[in-house]
């Protein structure tokens, strides 16, 4: 296993994961070939990505599925364990929260902070709210190294912040602004409205 | 104006179009080169997706911002106005309902659908909710292209080809899995779980 993945690569290994995991449970085999036709790709480009795992294709009959889904859940840890906090109890946040995807991954949202005094002390899908002040606290008690910031855009800057601050090390920003942290901090942005926007271009294009 | 952009491209200009409407109200001018650096990105990069727009950068003092903001503007049509209509009025689906966003780039939702009888006839921020039978008629009537698939992965594809079959030819997809549709029609895929992963395998790297 590399684990000196190009983003681009890493991006696209949930990708197959989902497809191989949605073939019917019959199937034994799987080529890259077949991959990447069903999914508009190119077989070169799908087999580079997939020699970053521990998965050996064997020439003729390709992958043994179960074993490639094995070796993707594998790179990407989703037998792990990790734990995130997310920000912003909002309508975005709440959905997050209750949002079960996560698991598949091996990671567990296991607090929630909001400055909202009506919100704190409350519990969204069997998950704590708490307040901004009680943040390094619990960040360092239950460990947590990602965040998932879902605050207004003029907040979003301050939050990051705060949470380096208190040791999370990667953040998963919805905030429609860019979050800038020193270069330890991994921050991935997710920008809905963004993503809507470049779809109608490309309708146009 | 050049519409022959690369997605990676067009992906960056909503990056820029933030950066750019948070900088103070008194700067006149702004350079590539100071965008480049706030955004960690090179700064033939940035100049290279900027001519894909109408704004023209001078030797030395940069661009006018308030003209470079209205180039983007007008490259991603957020003076437009398009219709966009959501299907799974679900935690997420009524998060992206209740999100202001879409408008900064002249995007509205104006209708949503699921098979819930007891959501159908309902409004969630003042968009009404309508039943799957009838998707066609109000999508036609609606004059609707973009669709935001919000429902959960097993029922994703049935409804991207119902959608299709309605007249939409862009389709945000939420569920975490891999929707296919013809050529003609534009998918993009947020997997939120798999950003988080992803960020997660980054941090380890």
């Amino acid at each position: 296993m590399n684990k000196d993945i190009p983003v681009i690569s890493l991006q696209r290994l949930p990708v197959y994961l989902n497809y191989l995991k949605g073939l019917p449970e019959g199937e034994t085999y799987v080529s890259s070939g077949g991959i990447a036709a069903a999914l508009g790709m190119g077989e070169v480009l799908v087999r580079k990505d997939l020699a970053y795992t521990s998965a050996a294709g064997k020439p003729r009959v390709g992958y043994v599925k179960s074993e490639l889904i094995a070796a993707l859940e594998d790179y990407l840890n989703c037998n792990g364990r990790r734990s995130a906090v997310l920000v912003g109890a909002g309508a975005l946040g709440r959905a997050v929260l209750s949002y079960g995807g996560f698991n598949n991954y091996g990671i567990e949202i296991v607090a929630a902070f909001d400055s909202d005094p009506e919100k704190t002390g409350t519990e969204i899908a069997g998950k704590r709210i708490y307040s901004m002040d009680e943040a390094e606290r619990e960040i360092k008690r239950l460990k947590a190294e990602l965040a998932v910031v879902c605050v207004p855009a003029q907040f979003a800057q301050e939050v990051a912040d705060k949470l380096v601050e208190c040791g999370i090390k990667a953040i998963l920003n919805f905030a429609p602004v860019m979050i800038r942290t020193d270069d330890k901090v991994v921050v991935r942005h997710i920008d809905v409205a963004a993503n809507l926007a470049i779809l109608s271009i490309m309708l146009e294009g």
